[in-house]
């Protein structure tokens, strides 16, 4: 059985959950907690799994796979349906950039190593951390919700079913609310978000519903 | 003909620029100038192209498409031969997550915005910059030599042929020189930017070779 390093509040995790979910794979979810002071990422044992010491990580037959982007890629390959992507080649090229635009933009910002480097080395208190993380989210989702507003409405971002966009998009949104991002200026975000949330994939994969959740 | 959307030192736009010519694709580059004080990706026609400001951009007969490694996709699924990537899946999906190491946990940090929400909001000066772009880079290095010390040594990263790994790492390697990044550490990353730097395609692609390059 597939093994995902997995840890339940990081948004790369999330993605790769809602990936095996709507693919319908079973997998192992073995925790690994990544929060400041417990650092088990860093353990021996993970590190020779995953040299980066990041979460996620899957473990296939082939050997460790990281990067939540790549891991996504080889289970559309490994199992093709329902397939992640458009049909059509532009549309699938549109989604990448949107998910890219998240993934490879919003996120790399506001992970905690770049949090714990502000508040190291320059002092940042949480105030000036929210405002650096509630910067990179306003960014990308301008450029998103603009480049919805050229699309037609659809249940999800690139049609009547879920794929690489959501399944990015979903987790992007969860960390804005633990930030107290503001959704008011991006409606169209908000609304497949909404919607995406309620499909049992999504749910599923929620952080509050992760076995190693920790309820505050 | 396609028209890329182009700064010569941008390294996202770079990654571009040498997929189109491993492909041996026409294209015509439009320099945005995006230094800061230039800013010229602000400007009214470029953001009617891409509302994300950002370069690159490909402007197709379909439309424009952003993020780099989107269009590197799309140029692979439009012009499938030579392959951007390894033809086993699992080495495919092990190529996709080393430019991933680059294009969503290194490159990010050290974008042009972050560096200078660090010097207007945290007063950083030089030295703290470099410190912050060099710590990224070495944190993300340090994951794909250790990843390449169990691969056999290929030319490239994975082969004998230039692939996606080899398009994010050149790029990264020139960004990590202009901030006197140490690569001691990383004889096997060095060995493969230096041959790859050696392509043609890699060599055409260099930013000192773009026509909008400043000599300094």
């Amino acid at each position: 059985m597939l093994k995902l390093y997995d840890y339940w509040r990081s948004s790369a995790a999330y993605r790769v959950r809602i990936g095996l979910n709507l693919k319908r794979v079973a997998y192992e979810s073995v925790a690994i907690n990544i929060a400041p002071g417990k650092d088990e990422q860093l353990n021996e044992v993970f590190r020779t799994k995953n040299p980066q010491m990041r979460v996620p990580a899957l473990e296939t037959e082939h050997g460790v796979l990281t990067q939540s982007l790549a891991i996504l890629d080889w289970l559309e390959e490994a199992f093709p349906a329902p397939s992640f992507y458009p049909r059509d080649a532009w549309a699938r090229a549109q989604a990448r950039a949107f998910a890219l635009t998240i993934a490879a933009d919003i996120h790399p910002l506001n992970n905690l190593a770049p949090l714990a480097w502000l508040r190291e080395k320059h002092g940042a208190d949480e105030a000036a951390i929210g405002a650096w993380y509630r910067h990179w989210i306003a960014l990308g989702f301008e450029a998103l919700e603009a480049r919805l507003r050229t699309m037609p409405e659809t249940p999800f971002t690139f049609g009547d079913a879920p794929g690489i966009a959501d399944i990015c998009l979903v987790p992007q949104c969860a960390n804005a609310r633990r930030f107290q991002f503001d959704f008011a200026p991006f409606p169209r975000l908000a609304a497949i978000d909404a919607r995406a949330r309620a499909h049992p994939a999504f749910a599923a994969a929620a952080p509050e519903n992760q076995k190693d959740a920790v309820r505050g």
